[in-house]
């Protein structure tokens, strides 16, 4: 069976590439062919997303509010066909699904409540002075507007929540403008399977053809010409850095440049001060294993190292940890290249010198699997070796034993920007530590006595930190005030 | 007398080389010697704010209140130099120098007042929620902080207000973060005496060293060093397009880009509709002629082309036009390269095939005059030569004669994004007209019944549009929204 790509309201598939998706446990093929969108396809889809953007930005809030519970609503009608497909082309168990469902229908409807708000679309007003010396004042009012048509890349870890209707389109769609999904291969069926419900409720509204486009794609062509398209005005992206480099690289070299948001890589650096381990040791080790292990750790908050103080507790917390790691089990990976990415990465980072395997979690016999790893170093070397500063997408954490905090510190001091920074602690004021500074520094999120994986949508989340973690750390990716992403300010002045 | 830098609390001339500023009325040199920041003085710069970002972006907001108020209160006390330097190095009269420098003060004031606002620093609180199932909800405060050390331009066109601690450093320094300034070369000594004020007052207030720097700068070498610094974060630009662009670029190479906030060039299209004519043809005369004369034409928001229907009511308005227009005096330009450029730039309009000089102003006897000039030309021309659809930056203004009210938003669906984009009409609801969305989508402000010219420092002001005119139409050089640019969100979640 052939799948088409949407285009407004029309089905094409003009293309000869075709390809398929994989079960990650069983590693069997699905039967469906997605045809891969061509050049006329894109620069069609990009036609009408700008016919669209006029008349879409230009609906009132309260009719967009409309349009995405309606959405939520579709959704929730199928949601045991999605779901099914979700799982038999990611290899994510039910329980997951069901989150992410739940989540992505929560953030349609974040978004709706924000825009049901009075006057959401007045930022502010500031009243005429006519009789102001020496001139008189006019009246200013500054309204929110979309920015225009917006291309999302699904994301391979997030087939629902962060792919075809997740927080980058319920955003851009929120704003005004008009989205084109470039499908993410590894979930093609599901994202098809979403997208036809979004183009039948649009239809159902009467809202402008083109306002939502759905295009397959297994390579990097698709995604280079929507991201180079003239009419195209701001891209979300989740992935790897070089993936959200690349693309930020393509837009910036445009004659017209465009915004892109990109969330990208990020270690999740967590810090274990040696007077958490004097109260709750063994349930900060239960809550780590649990945290670097769920979902195969393809989360981009999953800690990705964990830095100790050399003592009788770090001592005693290690057994503790080891134990309860060891019997985390193993599961399917999204995707065989995902599952072989993993596994050579994290040899990788234990090939290194002055870096030793910890311990593994339990095997199982699935295919694709990401076998938990902890592996050990210590300060001075994670200090030295930048490749040890990276991501490793899955199950993985390095323990990096310090000699005291100020090493600790020192070390931090030097790496990137990160999506978040936890630190466990049992101290008096940890606000006014320098340690705390730092994390503020370098990341998004500072987590006190909790774990990164697990991100809340609310107004108050920031998922996005400095360079290299995201594109532009003055936005967030999860929360309704990921919407000012693809908003502008427009004065009128009368 | 040699004119050093200041870095930190400290004067430095180790460079070999100097230049002067010019008196642009009379063509003669001022005595002063400006002494060129070495590569090495840029480094000492940037280590020193790099520095002071831990300490000065974790001052509380009420003592970046006090920092503002107390810059205003120096200004204030060293007004008659000040503004004595000021029309001696840019020409521009003691009027103007008065309204610009009010216009610095209420800018300082207007931060202060933003950062004395109750708990100003947090963006947004959720609660914690503890008995929330399946999961307890954390608590999460978004706290406001700055992004680092920030660069910012002077701008030849407004010594004081776009310059030195014009609009781009009071927001930086409002956001916590440490300054340092590219003084521009033509107004070098306006520029260091206000610094000199800021450094006083830093050190009074016991700020760390670093806060504020000051850096002599004839060629682009200076500049180049400063936005490819890796401790510098953020770049502030007020000028030409090419220049902005060279910068974004620049700025985009680095192993770790950063925000550049350039805001370019724009033409200010005005569009005069027929039934505007039959009100007040008259007042919209005098008003355009005054809003594209004014302080020779070098405001960013200048009108520089003219839309009018062909028909009865317009050619008595051009009358009226050109007799007003004729009356306008000719005055020196900032400087002899911007008067040399202006000139050029003028006859080139000029010298296109079908477009001629319409009317001119009155010639005076000063140096570097910028002539006020009208010139003409019709739709079709316009619409076909992109280089009547570039800023003249100076006193001209394009007057474009099209067939009818189609015709001008044919054009104007094809001009890249402006600052500005002005409507003189007299129709019931114009808000639902066509044109009306065409100037919302191409344009950050959209002046109804007015000139574009004065902009309002106002929280509902949008001073920055779609590109180029801008590098980030999402945010505003003007009015305290200006802060977002140099801000992120950071999250604490315990």
């Amino acid at each position: 069976m052939n799948i088409p790509n949407l285009i407004g309201y029309h089905t094409s598939s003009e293309g000869t590439i075709t390809f398929q998706t994989i079960n990650p446990i069983t590693d069997q093929l699905h039967l469906e062919l997605f045809v891969e969108a061509t050049q006329a396809e894109v620069d069609q889809s990009a036609n009408l997303a700008n016919a669209a953007y006029r008349p879409f930005s230009r609906t009132s809030p309260m009719e967009r509010a409309r349009f995405l519970k309606a959405i939520a609503t579709e959704l929730e009608q199928n949601k045991s066909l999605l779901i099914n497909t979700y799982c038999g082309e990611s290899g994510l168990n039910e329980q997951r699904a069901e989150v992410e469902f739940a989540r992505t229908i929560f953030q349609l409807t974040s978004f709706a409540d924000l825009l049901s708000q009075d006057l959401w679309e007045v930022k502010h007003i500031d009243l005429a002075e006519p009789n102001r010396t020496p001139t008189p004042k006019p009246q200013l009012t500054k309204y929110r507007l979309g920015i225009g048509p917006i291309v999302v890349f699904g994301a391979s870890n997030f087939p629902f929540a962060y792919s075809t209707v997740g927080g980058d389109t319920a955003a851009a769609l929120a704003a005004g403008c008009p989205v084109i999904i470039k499908s993410h291969p590894f979930h093609a069926h599901t994202s098809y399977q979403v997208a036809k419900l979004v183009v039948k409720v649009a239809k159902e509204l009467n809202l402008p053809e083109g306002v939502f486009s759905h295009l397959n794609a297994s390579g990097y062509e698709v995604g280079q010409q929507l991201v180079q398209h003239p009419l195209i005005q701001g891209i979300g992206f989740t992935g790897s850095i070089k993936g959200g480099v690349a693309i930020q690289q393509l837009a910036q070299q445009r004659s017209v440049p465009i915004p892109v948001f990109a969330e990208m890589g990020s270690l999740n650096p967590v810090v274990i001060l040696p007077s958490a381990l004097k109260k709750e040791s063994d349930i900060i080790a239960s809550k780590l294993a649990l945290s670097i292990t769920q979902s195969s750790g393809q989360f981009c908050t999953k800690p990705g190292a964990l830095f100790l103080v050399k003592s009788a507790e770090t001592t005693h917390f290690l057994e503790t940890f080891k134990t309860i790691f060891e019997k985390q089990v193993s599961y399917s990976m999204v995707h065989p290249t995902i599952a072989r990415t993993y596994t050579q990465r994290a040899k990788q980072v234990i090939d290194q010198a002055n870096v030793q395997l910890f311990t593994e979690g339990t095997v199982t016999n699935t295919c694709n699997l990401g076998i938990p790893q902890l592996s050990l170093t210590n300060g001075q070397i994670f200090d030295s070796n930048k490749l040890l500063q990276e991501e490793v997408f899955g199950p993985h954490a390095l323990l990096v034993i310090c000699k005291d905090q100020q090493e600790i510190e020192q070390i931090l001091e030097n790496i990137h920007g990160q999506l978040t920074f936890s630190l466990f602690h049992n101290e008096e004021n940890i606000e006014a530590h320098n340690l705390f500074f730092l994390a503020l520094e370098k990341a998004g999120r500072v987590i006190l006595n909790g774990v990164p994986t697990g991100v809340e949508v609310s107004p108050a989340m920031q998922h996005g930190g400095p360079f290299p973690s995201s594109s532009d750390s003055r936005f967030t990716a999860v929360g309704t005030d990921s919407i000012e992403r693809f908003l502008r300010g427009v004065t009128v002045q009368k």
